[in-house]
């Protein structure tokens, strides 16, 4: 396992120009529950400014306008992502020499460049850029040192002007909505290190939760934006996929058709996450990518309240009280601003014969190929590895016509479109969006996660999917209703998790969905949502 | 067998509806060379008229103005199918009883309903329809009498008040560019019943090519719509695939997601592939079907001459010299009518690596289940079926992971994307869409349709591509060239079958061929190119 010496040793060295300068960081042992203090015990007033005070669309704005240059904002992000990997182990590298010379390139240029100038992104470990060959493992072991170029969507970004400054953890395997993996470790809440920052791209989530980073780029398959994003208060989207190029991205199972994952943003407020689809669409890269469709971003407007379902819950999983109460909030506050609010009954539509097709489908090969990596350097398969991979009992290595024969779920898929489309019927007008819980709770102690149904049903049918937060567990408002018969053993295994001080403070949001590649709607909806509840 | 005479019975009884009403219709032994001249002597004026002297927008006006009654459309076409079954062998059933039914009830509404009413459709017989069940076997034996439904397109096109009133063949596994089957035997061209009509398309395409229907439905996945209707001078149209449902359709298959094919227009006048697709697309079919792109059809226009680039050949298999001359004739057209004309140069681009690829790709499992389909009643395996299966050494039963690295897939297709957009580079404008044959030639003897390479690369890479007629082989202009030194066993072959003797007065037809997804702007461009050729 000297990869894993490799990649630390890596990591650690380009720490090591930032911590001798970062004074007042507590000792690992000295950390305290919640991050949330540190910074403004070890950060300049300024570097909180910068890091804080601005929205993304604010600071690229005060950038272009040369009224902060490109390495004074850079170098205050660097030194913040420091403190937030002390805090939650959050980073797999930070790009401290690269991404001030960067800088000082963006500053030396007469005119500003791209509509992302001088803008500081941090990026998921897999993705790959320039510059980062032998450390892009994909979280593997046997991947350690192995080469590793940039990427489509990373080079679009780049030619925009933007400052890659920090690279993030992810899991193994990168299908836990958790992050923790054999070379890096455990990544812990921004918010209470007891609990987990979600996954897979729970690095991007405590960075961001630690305003490390305002910007950050995420990938989902199975909810890795959602619920780390969900798990931090910050904003995150899941696009449709086929939207977003993965080309260039490390991964396994490159070539695999079943179920795709797609890259996204997560972002520390909502128009961050219309600016990134904008500018990642504007590359047209779909004439490079032949996966992609050929769309460009039309962003939508309503003329009218958007109609809007309530999933209370799926059926499967009943949601922790904190979850229930941030749904009522949303939508009486929905309701308050004269929209058209409906439930969304599940009971009808089966989520769980959903995850029983799309866990199959996540590994049509019975996991032959990671497996197989594991094995080769006697990489430790960690806990939720296991529950992914061998405690699903439709993992299989397909035939053909097996594989074929998953056009149960285009069946899935169909029935549940046709679902939607009914609620137009009758004189009533259709559904916009459905407003859901993103997780059946706000961040869960470490290796619990255990139930993905909340965010991976939309992966199955390929529905686009924002988070945003709405409010923090309070013991006061969220007690356990200990009345509750739960349906089935995973129902109980969530309902037993829960008890409002062990969630205390932590962060809710909930997640607004829209239907198959109305990716345009889903942010406008979201927005709408957003002046309900009184926010810009 | 005996699903063999139950389905030619079918058929036959259909038949016996109009022969007796159908004179001077000569016996089989005594059929011309070309069918062409059968119509004047059979029909009547008036059905001539109906079927001969009205584009298929024109015909839908006349019907929708009641200036015709859609009875008599009908009662014209269905007898003039029945000529083109007695000439050409092109169908599986005629919709006697069941289109006049329909036209009687259209006849009766107070107000015309549906953009298409009134409209006679023929339909391939893999798609099925509303009752009949018993008949759609997808020329499989082993599904004769297997009950089937309806489909979605056809339900969007009978929604617009189409009437449905032929069905027409297809060959064996729906996989030979020519059209015989053990059910239905050999359909013939009406031009020259020596020569093939194409296929799969191939019932289609004879019955238009004696206007026994003026649009009909196709599927494509390597040529199927393209090529027959290239070898019978009528107009055809390849949309992007997941544009089209093809929910509903009996084939084998099902659930594959390396190539897929996609139903388009096969039809006698350019407004009619517009039509089709507008139509089809105006239900929003992608709310039904999830496999579908969420995309209306939005029409291009051109704002300055389009930049068109001519593939002589695909530098595997050279054309025949007519194919050459139409190349010449359109390329000169375009270039006086202001077009820029340039040369698509392929011998960097490797079609041969392309059809390698796709060439294993259409049958994923080595062609076990429709073997097996095959094996199960007898059936005789064809010797166009043993050139797409059999003979190709790259066909066989795939594990995932092999399926995976079909990514070369991905990999080829990029490679292309790429060598498009270098033409709009250093100061150049980018080609619009490449002007190509459609086939090495004219329509062929019958069972030699053993290069696909014109029309399937296209699906390879997922082009948009439609087919239009350009000229007729003529002795004096299109003289072989007995100098030309093959470059390979295929091209050879090719070669060795050419004499203008044997295809003359046969059809020749061009193909226009756009980026992934530009389906509209292919549409757009050849009606420039038809307009520069002094077409309307």
């Amino acid at each position: 396992m000297g990869g894993v010496d490799l990649a630390r040793a890596k990591r650690d060295a380009s720490l090591a120009k930032v911590f001798p300068i970062l004074n007042g960081v507590p000792d690992a042992s000295d950390l305290p529950l919640s991050s949330q203090d540190l910074p403004k015990a070890v950060l300049s007033a300024r570097e909180i400014e910068i890091t804080e005070h601005y929205t993304v669309t604010k600071l690229i704005e005060l950038l272009r306008e040369r009224r902060v240059t490109v390495e004074e904002v850079t170098r205050a992000f660097l030194r913040r992502a420091a403190l937030a990997q002390a805090a939650t182990n959050c980073l797999t590298e930070l790009l401290w020499d690269e991404a001030i010379q960067r800088a000082r390139y963006l500053d030396s240029l007469s005119v500003p460049q791209g509509v992302l100038f001088g803008l500081p992104i941090s990026t998921k470990e897999h993705h790959g850029m320039v510059g980062t060959e032998v450390t892009t493992s994909a979280s593997l072991v046997a991947w350690i040192g192995k080469k590793h170029g940039s990427n489509l969507l990373y080079d679009t970004f780049w030619n925009e002007g933007c400052v890659f400054f920090a690279r993030t953890t992810q899991p193994q395997t990168i299908m836990h909505l958790e992050t923790e993996s054999i070379v890096y470790g455990k990544t812990v809440n921004p918010y209470n290190r007891e609990l987990t920052s979600g996954g897979s791209s729970g690095g991007e989530s405590a960075l961001i939760g630690m305003r490390g980073s305002i910007l950050g780029v995420g990938g989902d398959i199975g909810g890795s934006i959602r619920c780390p994003a969900a798990h931090v208060g910050i904003y995150g989207f899941k696009p449709s996929i086929k939207r977003i190029s993965t080309t260039g991205f490390r991964n396994t199972g490159t070539g695999k058709e079943t179920i795709s994952g797609c890259p996204g943003p997560m972002t520390v407020d909502r128009d961050g996450l219309e600016l990134f689809m904008k500018v990642a669409l504007s590359a047209k890269p779909w004439r490079i990518d032949p996966a992609l469709t050929a769309k460009g971003w039309a962003p939508y407007t309503f003329t009218s309240p958007p109609k809007v379902a309530v999933q209370w819950w799926d059926g499967v999983v009943k949601p922790h009280p904190p979850m229930t109460r941030a749904l009522r909030e949303v939508a009486e506050a929905c309701r308050d601003a004269g929209m058209e609010v409906v439930d969304w009954e599940c009971d009808g539509l089966d989520h769980q014969k959903g995850w029983d097709i799309l866990s199959a489908l996540y590994w049509p090969d019975g996991g032959k190929e990671i497996l197989g990596l594991l094995e080769q350097t006697g990489e430790p398969i960690l806990p939720l590895t296991k529950f992914i991979l061998h405690e699903q009992p439709t993992v299989k290595d397909l035939t053909q016509h097996e594989l074929w024969e998953g056009s149960d779920l285009n069946t899935y898929r169909a029935r549940y479109a046709q679902a939607w489309s009914k609620t137009g019927e009758n004189g009533n007008r259709e559904v916009d969006v459905i407003l859901c819980p993103p997780s059946f709770g706000a961040a869960i102690p470490h290796g619990q996660s255990r139930y993905w149904g909340y965010t991976s049903h939309w992966n199955l049918l390929d529905y686009p999917a924002a988070v945003f937060p709405v409010t923090k567990v309070d013991p006061s408002l969220d007690a356990k209703d200990t009345a509750y018969v739960p349906r089935n053993s995973q129902d109980k295994f969530v309902h037993d998790m829960y008890s409002p001080e062990r969630f205390i403070n932590a962060p809710v949001s909930l997640q607004v969905v829209g239907r198959r590649q109305e990716d345009e709607k889903v942010l406008a909806a979201l927005a709408e949502i957003e002046r309900a509840m009184g926010r810009v």
